[in-house]
């Protein structure tokens, strides 16, 4: 299984379609084939590992696989029935296929003799394809929101000043986060105080190879001479602040990835309305005190509506902190991933 | 030096006298006697050192020791003196003695024509001596100010309720930390909004061998039932809440270590007033929102005036993370000592 999730990395990461990898073992557990899905309109993964065998040559073996099966029609036939066509007698996928219309494969597989088994590296694979999880299961993108304060919880110092709170390498990481998000959503306020340009760009300022398409969410006007006019993509305006009905209309769009980059109010909006899948939050060892706060009313009245989060991952970039984290599992609607081991990372 | 560090290490830790360690070896660099001192009252390091010696043995010896020698005759007489007696030909030292009566030790070596070097392993004695140097050269205990918050800054949710935002791991560990300082400072609204009892205690809730002095600082009365009055030692209250004023009270009372532990205005002003020589912040993975800030007013007006740290360790605890952090070097008036390279800790 961690060799088909090798495999399934070698997918593009950004896509409608799930990154999957597939590996076929003989009865003696040998490897037999090796396949993995390049994309929407291409052979899924099991199909791509059988192709490469003689038909007779998968009979009584073994796939394993990172997603359940699929039991789907679209652009290619359903995986469940060419893995029973093939006389594969096994298979060990590790997370259910939650698609609307392509779930069921297991049970296909089973109803025709197979032996089933799901769950080896679930979590693994959970992290692995987090967004595309969120998106088929809730029908919206997978949202991650970032923020960058003082240790004391500023975005910003009294008079609203706040370069650089953090330094060169935290900011360095922002960009390569940014350029694998499908899109990066600001405020109106954020456009209007710190003319963000939201492109993803190299140390030297040069442009990364990916970008996200620039979002401006809010009902306060954009002058005509704004940074983001200059994003190599024409950003997308969108009234209001309601971030249901802003997700509904990106994941429409075909985005699949949120990056929320601020300003207070729209990162305070997305976890109030408990849309927030993945924390990115940069630490600066600074304090600022006042009233320009990195996040505002997120609805917590007591202690015990509190927003638990779980930790994946302590970086130090520099004289910063990152911190990555996710809703507390017993708090989240938007995934049911279990914590990993907790782990600090030195950069 | 390490070694004379060490040794140093052995001493009294609550105590108005240094922790000094001394080491004395042979010219071919054999180690001879050995020496620290025990409390005020008792001998220096360096003549407990040489009281193993014969009166000859120390006849163009050298002295490496942690502290300048001293050049006061107070309980006991001048260790230079002692120094040059007893035919001392070289002394190692790593800190200067920044003492009013104490100091001019190495002055008075050279001047008898002992080889003087000063400096070795400053960095790390510095910080072991943190406390008794900032009293010796500011004439005022070493304060560190401890908070916790949620990640995004808040002590408590918006209708005041905070147990438990920190877990057990957390607590415990400010309990051992209370029982290393000399007092523990609170404001009259942490004893009105919390009750705290403001002892260390161990898991079990059994009081530790040290107890930290109370003291109450403020002008609203507290109730006579309040959970301090049950502190095994009589808390002190001190009116108003001029940190500057407060410390000087504590130090005549003989005060080197002052654990500021809350609540926000407190904590804010020592912070504002550049009175904080070691942040203590506990950070809870949870975000809460509101208007319970875990520090307010520090102020800094602008970008230009933050507070930079300089985070000297990372440590995570249970789920949560405590970062022990001191002024940056470029912005503290409190201390001189340079940053150590920094470390991640895992408990």
């Amino acid at each position: 299984m961690r060799r088909a999730l090798q495999l399934a990395g070698n997918g593009p990461a950004a896509g409608v379609n799930p990154r999957v990898g597939c590996v076929i073992l003989s009865p003696a557990g040998e490897l037999l084939a090796e396949g993995w899905h390049r994309g929407a309109g291409t052979c899924h993964a099991e199909v791509d590992a059988l192709a490469q065998l003689d038909p007779a040559a998968a009979r009584g073996a073994t796939a394993v696989v990172t997603l359940e099966p699929c039991n789907h029609t679209g652009r290619t036939g359903p995986c469940a029935l060419a893995l029973i066509d093939a006389g594969i007698s096994r298979v060990v996928y590790a997370v259910a296929d939650p698609g609307r219309h392509s779930s069921g494969g297991g049970d296909r597989l089973r109803a025709a003799g197979v032996d089933v088994t799901g769950g080896l590296l679930a979590d693994e694979v959970e992290v692995f394809l987090a967004d595309w999880l969120v998106s088929a299961r809730l029908g919206r993108p997978f949202v991650t929101v970032k923020w960058a304060s003082s240790l004391d919880g500023r975005a910003a110092a009294a008079d609203g000043s706040s370069q650089w709170i953090t330094g060169p390498a935290a900011r360095h990481d922002v960009h390569l986060r940014r350029a694998a998000a499908d899109a990066i959503v600001v405020g109106t306020g954020t456009v209007l105080a710190d003319d963000p340009s939201l492109t993803a760009r190299a140390d030297d300022g040069t442009l990364l190879p990916h970008q996200p398409q620039p979002v401006v969410a809010g009902d306060r006007p954009v002058p005509a001479d704004a940074a983001v006019h200059r994003h190599p993509l024409a950003p997308w305006f969108v009234a209001g602040h309601d971030p249901n009905a802003l997700l509904r209309e990106l994941h429409e769009r075909g985005i699949r990835r949120v990056f929320v980059e601020g300003g207070p109010t729209l990162a305070s909006a997305f976890v109030r309305a408990g849309l927030a899948d993945e924390y990115l939050v940069y630490l600066a060892p600074t304090l600022l005190g006042g009233e320009k706060l990195a996040l505002g009313d997120i609805g917590v009245g007591s202690i015990t509506g509190q927003r638990r989060l779980a930790i994946d991952d302590l970086v130090r970039l520099g004289d910063d902190i990152l911190l990555i984290a996710r809703p507390a599992s017993s708090q989240t609607p938007t995934t049911d991933h279990t914590a990993p081991a907790l782990s600090v990372t030195e950069k």
